[in-house]
């Protein structure tokens, strides 16, 4: 694995990874062709359409080979956010569109979700869709006995995150989808089917989602060294879904629009070369990320980690710092050459904190005061050392001013 | 103007322009820095995501001034698809929001439009919206004395192409909205809005709202020498709309999901120089368009040209060639190394003719037998003889088996 295919800007330290991530040399090597090369429309019937669809199909065909899936369970997107939306619409619409009434419709998730699927569920309550939400400890954890008690003959679908934008907090998909299993096995002819958003998953944990037990999985490439605009959602072939974006019929008419075949090339992959050396790179992140916590922890006494130590993405540090405002230590801490975030990169504009942590903490002072730091797979120790004595210094330049 | 950026491939003449077209050379090299580069998300707050964010902004700024509208007119989408989609289902919800029954909305539209325009309507249609379709003459132009009498107090939105895909029909949009701008004056509180999707006039016609008299305009990179997957919405600030992609808050919150800045760099440059220079590079491919059709029918006797030879865009050529499956003739003149179409990219799969000329002719033998031919702006006169040649080629052949 070489760490060095980005050219780091000199004097800047990159801490915000999960916010998103540059494009691979070798994934955008891969795309260049389809830009003004291989640029046809790979509907068409003649030869060069036909060449493009071959490399649209065989990028699919690899994609679904390493996800231990059906080529034709895959349909490109122009992203997570829209995958998730594709999710959670698609289904629900495709029942509806059946005869089933949006009123007798459940769907289960918790409210530390990421806002494309918040949002898109606050939309579908209002066509008469329930949405029960399952409470979450103060680790970030669903709680996983009380969540298999909500599953009831209205719950059609459970989505949740596989790692926390936020807070990294992994959850246990596996035996939340096992307890999905048991109900619809008890339950004979009804049927809940799981989704899991794994966006910030595919660098650090393995995403089969036969593994993980999910019926659809929400994957993007640009939180994993692929561009953005550009994602996946799987959904397993006895999932049928409606399309959301109506048009020419692509995708098998679930996503319509011309195919952009050099997307489509440099959102495989990325997820291609994500997967493959996910261990290592993990195995190599997360001692960067104990010895950030420990660090941060030593240097900086009062601090509070959000979300479990243990269930945690390898790249994740978030904390609290109470009594003290993040945004100003971030916008500081830029000017310092280092680039961290408060919060996540999609909850734009809302000063209010981090609605994350105040779910799990329902302290309000806990979560105006949060910082997420979230590692590279070419992150370095100096810059965790750095980063943390400019945070020290940036604490005590504070606390000289208010006592002042 | 240079018309060789683009590198021809040896022995192959493409004519099917209108499906889609290359990114030019110089676009291309303005997205490159966004892939890699100038990497960060535009919604973090410090220098990385700020930079990308005044890029786009920057663009959003440039192509408002060419459109003469506000930079918060626009709307960067993943496509003219999303674009009409956004534009269709965007007004009618957010009608719906505020109040209005789906029942007491009425959408005039036409038989000849896109997919993506015709596919969204029948999801509104089954969620109660009234769509009616204003009759189209068998020149392929909206009967305009008819469609003013359909203009009634239940109509909220029109919609019509500028440009057919299929048949490069170029209607008298500001008619059309002359007509609804006179009955809404006649009509105070109530207000129909017109939604015009341009996405095939860019490099042949003037684009700007304000002069075609449109509340919303639909543009696409992807079919004017731009990149595919990325498109406009435009949309006076006095209409409101319901994002249809759910999530963290982009684009004003009507289209989330983290901003393609690459994507966006390519869809507004190539949007702009399509623009600057439409009138040179029309007269220029007009008259070779015109030489095409004389040339057709003085070499194939029996062709029917269909669609206006007045109200017509530079680069479309369509016609009929009854009793003869020009599926076959498009996949013999492929092996001859000339890339035409039968009818729209965009209408997959469909092997019962082209639904635009049945509409117009009424005639099921015509539309089963028609062929596109759509110039780029590259395309040169030898192209066009070496087709018509062939053509007639192809025709004699088959001509020579069916008499054996």
């Amino acid at each position: 694995m070489t760490f060095n295919f980005l050219k780091k800007k000199k004097n800047r330290i990159h801490l915000d990874y999960a916010s998103t991530t540059p494009v691979r040399a070798e994934v955008l090597q891969a795309m260049l062709p389809y830009f003004s090369d291989m640029w046809a429309n790979p509907n068409a019937i003649y030869k060069e359409g036909m060449a493009v669809r071959a490399v649209i199909e065989g990028e699919r065909t690899q994609l679904a080979r390493m996800l231990h899936v059906r080529p034709e369970d895959i349909t490109f997107t122009s992203g997570g956010t829209e995958s998730n939306n594709l999710a959670l619409i698609g289904y629900v619409e495709k029942l509806h569109e059946s005869g089933r009434a949006y009123e007798s419709m459940e769907v289960i998730t918790s409210r530390i979700e990421h806002p494309s699927i918040l949002e898109t569920l606050h939309v579908l309550e209002k066509r008469g869709v329930c949405v029960t939400y399952a409470p979450v400890n103060a680790e970030g954890l669903i709680d996983t006995k009380i969540f298999e008690t909500l599953l009831h003959e209205n719950t059609v679908l459970v989505s949740f995150a596989y790692v926390n934008s936020e807070i990294g907090v992994v959850q246990d998909i596996k035996k939340i989808s096992r307890m999905v299993r048991r109900w619809n096995e008890r339950h004979g002819d009804q049927k809940i089917f799981v989704h899991v958003d794994a966006c910030q998953a595919p660098l650090w944990l393995p995403c089969m989602p036969d593994m993980l037990g999910a019926d659809m999985l929400t994957l993007d490439a640009g939180k994993c060294y692929g561009p953005k605009g550009a994602g996946v959602l799987v959904h397993r072939h006895w999932v049928s879904l409606a399309p959301i974006l109506l048009g020419g019929g692509q995708e098998r008419g679930l996503r319509n629009g011309t195919e952009n075949a050099a997307l489509i090339v440099g959102c495989v992959r990325s997820l291609i070369v994500a997967q493959k050396e996910w261990e290592t790179r993990a195995s190599r992140i997360q001692k960067l990320r104990e010895h950030c916590i420990a660090l941060l922890q030593k240097e900086i006494p009062g601090i509070i980690v959000n979300g479990s130590r243990e269930a945690r993405v390898a790249n994740n540090i978030n904390i609290s710092i109470p009594g003290v405002d993040t945004e100003d230590a971030t916008i500081w801490l830029d000017a310092q050459g280092i680039a961290v975030s408060t919060k996540s990169g999609c909850a734009t504009g809302d000063s209010a904190g981090s609605t994350v942590v105040r779910e799990i903490s329902g302290d309000d002072t806990r979560a105006r005061a949060t910082l997420r730091i979230t590692l590279g797979e070419d992150s370095i120790k100096e810059e965790i050392d750095t980063l943390v004595s400019k945070l020290k210094t940036f604490l005590h330049t504070m606390q000289l001013q208010s006592s002042k």
